[in-house]
C-alpha cells in the first residue's frame, strides 16, 4: 500500500500496534505493520532488556517506543520529579482516606489485601515513571536502540524529548484527542499525529474517531495523521483511511492475542465483553482512561468513594492494588474477579476470539481489501 | 450508486436527511438523496400541512417521516397518555421545585420569563406528543401521505406502528444505539436499522459510530443498516460504507443550511462551535440528548439544580422556556444568548459555512468520490 506512513517507515501495511508486550510488537513488525512498545510500566533496566529482545527478533525491521509524558502532573509529584523529596513526597501527598478506602475495598470483596504498609513506604514504582525524571530515563534508554519512532501518549512532549529525538533523527509522534491539542503538538515539533477518538482504550478524550480524524487531518496538513480509537478490523481501517488518515494506531485489539500479557481473567472478560462494557474512569491513573467496567471502577466512581486522586497519585494508590487483584483473581477468588479490569476501547465488543498477533494483522489486511472491493462495487467502479 | 438503500428507495445517493424543516426534506429528496421529516414537534394538523407542502414540492420523489415513540415514558405521563387525566395529570406531576428553578434561571440570566402560569395551566403541547396517543395521531397523518419510510427515533416502535405501516406497505426504520436494541427492533418487525453512534445530536447512546456500525451490521444481517452519528461530509459517508453500512442518516449537518429552521442565534453558535462544544444532557427532554453546551445545560447539569425530570415531564418544563429563550435571544439579550442551544452532534465542528441543503448534498457526493479515489490510490488500484 502507498501512504506516507508506509513510505516513511518502509512498511507494507500502515498499521501501528501499540502494546506493552514485546512479542506483539515484534509479531506485528514482522507481519508487515509496525509495533510500538508502551514503555510506561517498565523500569529503565527492564526497558533495556525488552528492547534488546525486540532487536533480536525483528531482523532490522522498524518498531517504535511509546513513553507516557503527561503535560500536567500533580504538584507534589512535580516537586518529587524535580528531586524535591522524591517518591516520599508523593507518598505523603496521598490522603489517609484513600488508603483506608482501598483497605475497605479489599475487605468488602473478600480479597487478601496487598501489603499496603509496604506500598505506603514506597516499595512500588507506581507513578514515579510519569514524572519528568522518570520519563527522561525511559527516553534515553529508547534512543540507545535502533527505534524508528518515539511517541508521547499523553500531553505535549517536553522540549527535551523532541530535542533528543531530533538529534537522533527519530520522528516523534503524539496522541491527541482534540484539534487544539494537535496544533499545540505540531508547534512543539511533532512529526506525526495520532488522532485518538474517545472510544479508545486508555487515556482518551470525548470526541469520536469519526469526527476527530477529518478535523485533525484538516488542521495539521501536511503532517500525516494516524487514526486511533475503536479500530480492530480492516473495514474500520478502510474507514479511517477514507477519513483522510495515512494509517491507523491500534492498541486494544492485541490484548486478546495469544502473545498478550493480559491476565487470563481479564482476557476472558474482554472476550465476553460487548461494546457497552467499558467506562471512562479516573480510577486507575487519575486521568480519564477507558477501561473495562468492573467493581473497581464502580466503587471509585461511586459518589460515596473519596474519588480518584490526580495523576500520578492515583497510580500510586492503584498500582499495587491492581497487581494484587490480578494475582488473586487467577486463583478464582470471586471478589478479585469482580474487581479485575484493564484499559480497553469500545472495540472490545469486536474482540471475540484469541488469535496470534500475526493473524490479527493478516485478517485486517484481508478485511481491508474486502471493504475496498465493497466500496468500489457500491460506487460502480 | 448501488446499495440496498438506493435500490429500495430508488435514490441515486444513499443519504437520508433527518430534518424538522420541510424545505430541507424536499431539497435533499430533489437532489438525489431522501429527506425524512421529524414530526415530533408538530400537532397532527400542522404535520398534515407540512406533508401536503412536501408532496407539492418533490414531484413524487421519495421522502419519509420520523415519529418519536419512546419505549418507556414517565408513569404519570403514561396514565395521561391512556386518557387518565390527560395533560393535567402530567402537569400535576411536575414538582413545584422545577418551576421555581426555571423561574430562578430566567431571573439569574435577566431574561423576561415566559408566562409560566400559562405553561402550568397547560397551554403548551410540550411533551404530549411523545405519549402513545400523541404518536399514534402523527403516525395516522403520516400514513395518509405517499411517504416511503416511517422511522421511530427512540425505542422499539409499538406493534401498532409496525402493523399500520405494514398494512400500508411502508417500511419501518428504527434508530438504535446498541446491538442489543437492534436485535429487539428486528424482532419487532423493523425493516431498516439506523445505527446511531454516541457522537450524534439528539437522543443518543455512548457507543461510537466507528464501533457501533460494524457491530450492528454483523448483528442484523441481511437487514440493511444506515450509519448515523458524526457524519457531515462525503469522506465520512465513505467511511460509513466501508464499515458495512448501506447508506447514512444525517441530522446535524442541515441545521446550518440556508433553509434550516434553526434560529439565527443558534445557527451562529453552531457555525462557531468546535467538536468539543456539545454535551449529552437530559435538560431538554429528560433523556440523554447531545446538544450545544450552553448556560442552559450547565445549569441543569449542575449538582445544585433539582436535576432534569424524566421524559416527557422535562419536555413540559423545557418547552415553553426554550421557545422564550430563543425568541428573546434574537433581540440581543446576552442572558438569553448564553442559555440558547439546540440538539446537534459532534460534527458541529465540521459545519462552518451556511449553504443551501442542495449544495450540502452535492458537496457530499464530490467529497465521497474523492475519498474513494484516495483509497484506491493508497491500495494501488
Amino acid at each position: 500500500m502507498r501512504t506516507e506512513i508506509c513510505e516513511r517507515f518502509g512498511i507494507e501495511f500502515p498499521l501501528l500496534a501499540f502494546s506493552h508486550c514485546r512479542d506483539v510488537v515484534a509479531a506485528v513488525t514482522n507481519a508487515g505493520g509496525m509495533g510500538v512498545l508502551g514503555a510506561v510500566a517498565y523500569t529503565p533496566d527492564r526497558l533495556e532488556e525488552e528492547l534488546r529482545w525486540i532487536d533480536d527478533h525483528v531482523d532490522g525491521r522498524p518498531y517504535g517506543v511509546d513513553v507516557l509524558v503527561p503535560g500536567k502532573i500533580d504538584e507534589s509529584a512535580e516537586r518529587a520529579g524535580r528531586g524535591e523529596g522524591g517518591l516520599d513526597t508523593m507518598l505523603a501527598a496521598v490522603p489517609k482516606e484513600h488508603w483506608a478506602f482501598l483497605a475497605g475495598l479489599f475487605a468488602k470483596y473478600d480479597v487478601p489485601p496487598p501489603d499496603l504498609d509496604r506500598a505506603r513506604r514506597g516499595d512500588s514504582r507506581g507513578g514515579t515513571q510519569v514524572t519528568k525524571e522518570g520519563a527522561t530515563e525511559l527516553i534515553d534508554v529508547s534512543l540507545s536502540h535502533p527505534i524508528r519512532l518515539i511517541a508521547s501518549a499523553l500531553g505535549t512532549p517536553p522540549p527535551l524529548m523532541v530535542d533528543k529525538a531530533k538529534a537522533a533523527g527519530i520522528p516523534v509522534a503524539a496522541l491527541v484527542g482534540t484539534a487544539e491539542h494537535a496544533r499545540r503538538q505540531v508547534a512543539a515539533g511533532v512529526d506525526l499525529i495520532v488522532a485518538q477518538g474517545g472510544e479508545a482504550g486508555g487515556h482518551t478524550g470525548e470526541i469520536s474517531t469519526m469526527v476527530l480524524v477529518p478535523e485533525i487531518v484538516d488542521t495539521v496538513a501536511p503532517i500525516p495523521v494516524l487514526a486511533a480509537g475503536g479500530i480492530a478490523t480492516g473495514r474500520q481501517m478502510a474507514a479511517a483511511l477514507a477519513l483522510g488518515a495515512s494509517g491507523v494506531w491500534c492498541g486494544s485489539v492485541w490484548l486478546t492475542t495469544e502473545e498478550a500479557e493480559t491476565s487470563p481473567t481479564v482476557k476472558a472478560k474482554m472476550l465476553a465483553a460487548t461494546s457497552r462494557d467499558t467506562v471512562r474512569s479516573r480510577s486507575r491513573t487519575g486521568k480519564p482512561a477507558r477501561q473495562l467496567r468492573s467493581a473497581w471502577t464502580d466503587e471509585w466512581d461511586d459518589p460515596a468513594s473519596p474519588g480518584p486522586l490526580g495523576m500520578p497519585l492515583q497510580m500510586i494508590v492503584a498500582h499495587g492494588a491492581m497487581a494484587q487483584i490480578e494475582k488473586i483473581a487467577e486463583s478464582g477468588n470471586p471478589g478479585a474477579r469482580a474487581l479485575a479490569n484493564y484499559f480497553v476501547g469500545q472495540c472490545v465488543g469486536l474482540m471475540n476470539t484469541v488469535k496470534p498477533a500475526r493473524q490479527v494483522v493478516y485478517d485486517m489486511m484481508r478485511d481491508f481489501a474486502e471493504a475496498l472491493d465493497r466500496l468500489n462495487t457500491i460506487s460502480g467502479e
